[in-house]
C-alpha cells in the first residue's frame, strides 16, 4: 500500500504567496465607497498598514514571504498531506481521496495563515494593538495566538451567542492573552445603541464587524484585523495550495480531477483552489451550506463586507447585507456575501459551487471520522460531503479519479455540534 | 536555524516493541493474587485475550508489531519530534528543547498506541465487545476510536462527575460509536451497591473499574481493557521513545542528558524512557502532580491495582489503594499506584520522581502555549514544568543540555482548566 502522509521539510514551505489577481479569467472589478466612487487606496490607512494594503491593491504574481513570517509558519508547515485509504475502502471506490490537513495548526485551522502576516505587518508599522470579530472562534484564536508571539495586543469582539454558548473558545483566546468581550458591548457607539434597543441582544457577525472596525477607525494605536474574504486573505492562504501540489507529486500523482474547499468568505477554498488556476483540466468546487447559498442562489452585484454598511462596497455574490442565516454549526460559513476573488472566478465558470444542508455534511464528518479518525470541523465537513460524492460518483463510473480536498480545521471545538447530530437535534437547514 | 520540526517517514514506524522487563535493573516481581499466591496466567483469562496476557507476562526483549496494528498507526504515526526554539529563546537557555508531540493522534493523546494493539489482539480472538473505564475521558475517546475501526464494540464507564462536566469527551466517544454511561450505574451489581447508598454519588475511577470489570469477567463474549499501568500497556508506548531515538539523531544529537515525561499509572513516561534504560547517561524523570505523590511520597508494597480490591495485587508505590486525590485538572495522574515497571526503575534508583502543585504547572503549560503556540493537556503541564526548570538550571551552570519530553496530549478539551487558572479559581493543591 502506498503512503498514509504526504511529508515536505520546512525547506519546502513557500518562498512567496502566489496572487491569482495576475490571473484571473474577468479583469477584477475594483471595491468603491458607498457614493459608489472607486476606493482610493489611502481610505484604507485609517485601520490596514500600508504593507497589506499593497498586498491588498497589488496585481503582482508573486509576493514574498518575510522570513519572520515563514519562521513561525515554522511550528506547524508544511502541513501534512493525507491519503484516506480508509475512507476510500468504505467508500469502495476507485478514486484516490487526498486532503491537506490544516487541522495541525495550534489554534486547529488554517486561519493563522494569514493571522500570522497579518499581525507581523501590523508590527511592523509600529501597530501594537488590533481589534477584530469572531463567530464560532477560529478566526479570533488565531489572531490572539499570532498576535501573542509578535507583541500585539488583540481585542476580539464575539458575536454574544457564541461567547455564551462556546466558553472554550473564549478560553483558548484568553490563553494566548487576547481581551475577549461579547458583542454587542458597551464599548463603541454601535454597540451601545443595540444594547439599548434590546439589552439582551445575542449579536450577530456583523454587529461584532462593525464594532472592531469602529473601534480601529477611532484609535490612533489600533488597527484591524480581517479573517478572510478580502484579496490578501486570500493570498495569505495559497501556502495551502502550493504546498499541496509539491505533495502530490510526492504522492506520484500528476494534476488532481477536482480540487475542493468549503465557502465561507473564501479563504481556506482560495488557500487549496487558487494555485491550480491555470491548470485549466482541474475542477474547481465551492461547497456552501443550503441555509446561506451565497454562490448558488445569491446574486452578483456591489454589497457590503459588513451586515450594517461600514466597509467598502465589494463585487461579489451576496444574498443581501441584512440577510441572517439560520443558526446551523457551521459558523464559518454563515456569511451573507464571498470573497470578490471567489466571486470572479464563479461567473466566470472557472469554479463551480454546489450547496448541502447540514445534516447530509455532519454525515459525511461522522464517516471521515468512522474511518480516519479525525473529526472535523462542521465547515470542513461540507468539503467531505462533496468529496465523498465525487468518488461515489467516480465508482459508478468507474472512474480512478484523483479527489482533493482541504481539511480546514478539526472539529474538536464543535463537539457538541455532533451531539446535537447524533441525538436528531440538529435544525433542518 | 536549525529545524523546528524532525519527521520520520511511514517506513520507520518501529517493527516492534522493545519489552524492558528483559533489561529491568532489579528482577521483576510478579503479580498475586488477593491470597498473596502468585497469579497464574490463565486468572487473567476471563478478562483478557491469551496475545495480551502472553505479552504482559513475557520477558522477551522485543515483540512483534501486527502489521495490522501497523497500518492504524500510520494514521498518525511516526509521530513528530519538536524543537521548542522559541522556548527556548524565551527562557534564555543554552539547552535545546525537545519534544515528542503525541497529540498528533486523533484522539488527541498517546493512549490509541496501546488502545489499537488491544482492540485488535481482541478482535483475533473473537472478542467482538469491550468494557473500559474512564475518568478525563483521553483513554476512553481512544479504545472508542481503535473500537470502532476494527468491528469491536466499546462500552465506557465514565465517572459521573466527568460525565457531567466534560460532555464533549462523551461527545467525541459517542460520536466513533462508543456507549458511554455514568458511573456508578444501575447496570451492575457494584453500581447499584453504591446508588443504593448515595444515589447522587459523583463516582470515582476505582469505583468505573470495578463496574466494567464486573462486566467484562460476568460476559462470555466481553473482555476488559486498561488504558495504563500494566506491562502490556507501556510495551505498546515504546514507539514513542524508538521514535524519538531516531528523531534526534537526525537533528544531529547523541543521546539526551534528561529524558521526562508525566506520571500518572506510567503509560507515557514508559513509553518515551523505557527505550533509554541501558544508555546509562540518560537520566530519566517521572513527574507526578504534589496532591497525588505516588512515587515521592508513597511506600513499594502490594497493594491493588482498583479502589474497590478487585484486581490483582500489584508490586509498586502506592498511596493505598483507597487514597482519594483532590480533583486537580489532570485527572490523568490522579492514581493512588503506579506501574510495576516504572516503581522498579524509581525503586532500584534508574529513575528520578519529582512533583509540582498544579499552579506551577498550569505555569509552565501557558508560557509554552505563549511561545510554541500548542495549548497542552493539564497532564503534560507536569512535564514542561519539569522540562522548564531544568532549562533553567542548565542556564545557571551554562550547561548545553538537551532535554527530551513526553507532550503527551492536546489540551483542547481542557480548556476550562485554563479557564480557572487564569481566573485564580485552581485549588491549591
Amino acid at each position: 500500500m502506498t503512503d498514509t502522509k504526504f511529508l515536505l521539510p520546512e525547506s519546502a514551505i513557500p518562498t512567496h504567496w502566489y496572487n491569482v489577481v495576475a490571473d484571473l479569467p474577468a479583469p477584477p472589478e475594483p471595491p468603491r465607497g458607498p457614493d459608489g466612487k472607486i476606493l482610493a487606496p489611502d481610505a484604507l490607512s485609517a485601520i490596514f498598514p500600508p504593507a497589506l494594503i499593497e498586498q491588498e491593491m497589488s496585481a503582482q504574481r508573486w509576493l514574498p514571504i518575510p522570513d519572520a513570517v515563514r519562521d513561525i509558519y515554522r511550528l506547524w508547515r508544511p502541513a501534512p498531506l493525507y491519503r484516506a485509504h480508509r475512507l476510500e475502502q468504505a467508500l469502495g471506490t476507485p478514486a484516490r481521496l487526498y486532503y491537506k490537513y490544516e487541522g495541525v495548526s495550534p489554534a486547529g485551522s488554517h486561519k493563522p495563515n494569514t493571522a500570522v502576516p497579518q499581525a507581523w505587518y501590523n508590527a511592523q508599522a509600529g501597530v501594537r494593538r488590533l481589534t477584530t470579530e469572531t463567530g464560532a472562534g477560529q478566526w479570533g484564536s488565531s489572531l490572539a495566538m499570532a498576535g501573542q508571539m509578535l507583541g500585539v495586543k488583540v481585542r476580539v469582539y464575539m458575536v454574544r451567542v457564541s461567547y455564551d454558548q462556546k466558553p472554550h473558545r473564549r478560553s483558548m483566546m484568553r490563553t494566548w492573552g487576547a481581551e475577549v468581550i461579547a458583542s454587542p458591548s458597551p464599548h463603541t457607539t454601535a454597540g451601545r445603541a443595540m444594547l439599548e434597543q434590546d439589552p439582551d441582544s445575542p449579536g450577530s457577525l456583523g454587529m461584532a464587524i462593525s464594532e472592531a472596525v469602529e473601534e480601529a477607525a477611532g484609535r490612533a494605536d489600533t488597527n484591524y484585523s480581517l479573517g478572510s474574504v478580502l484579496n490578501h486573505v486570500l493570498l495569505h492562504q495559497t501556502v495551502i495550495g502550493l504546498e499541496a501540489k509539491e505533495q502530490l507529486a510526492l504522492a506520484g500523482e500528476s494534476n488532481p480531477d477536482v480540487v475542493i474547499g468549503a465557502c465561507g468568505g473564501g479563504s481556506n477554498l482560495g488557500g487549496i483552489a487558487l494555485p491550480f488556476i491555470k491548470d485549466a483540466d482541474v475542477r474547481l468546487v465551492a461547497v456552501e451550506p443550503s441555509s446561506c447559498p451565497t454562490l448558488t442562489e445569491g446574486t452578483f452585484e456591489y454589497d457590503f463586507g459588513d451586515a450594517v454598511g461600514m466597509t467598502p462596497l465589494l463585487p461579489m455574490y451576496t444574498l443581501g447585507h441584512d440577510f441572517m442565516p439560520p443558526t446551523i454549526h457551521a459558523g464559518g460559513l454563515r456569511y451573507h456575501g464571498d470573497s470578490a476573488i471567489i466571486s470572479n472566478l464563479v461567473k466566470a465558470g472557472r469554479m463551480e459551487a454546489v450547496a448541502y444542508p447540514q445534516g447530509k455534511t455532519f454525515e459525511a464528518a461522522v464517516t471521515f471520522a468512522n474511518t480516519e479518525g479525525k473529526i472535523p470541523a462542521p465547515e470542513t465537513g461540507h468539503a467531505i460531503r462533496a468529496a465523498i460524492d465525487e468518488a461515489l460518483a467516480a465508482k459508478e463510473t468507474g472512474e480512478e479519479k484523483v479527489i482533493l480536498f482541504n481539511y480546514s480545521g478539526h472539529g474538536l471545538l464543535d463537539l457538541s455540534a455532533y451531539d446535537d447530530f447524533l441525538n436528531d437535534r440538529l435544525i433542518d437547514a
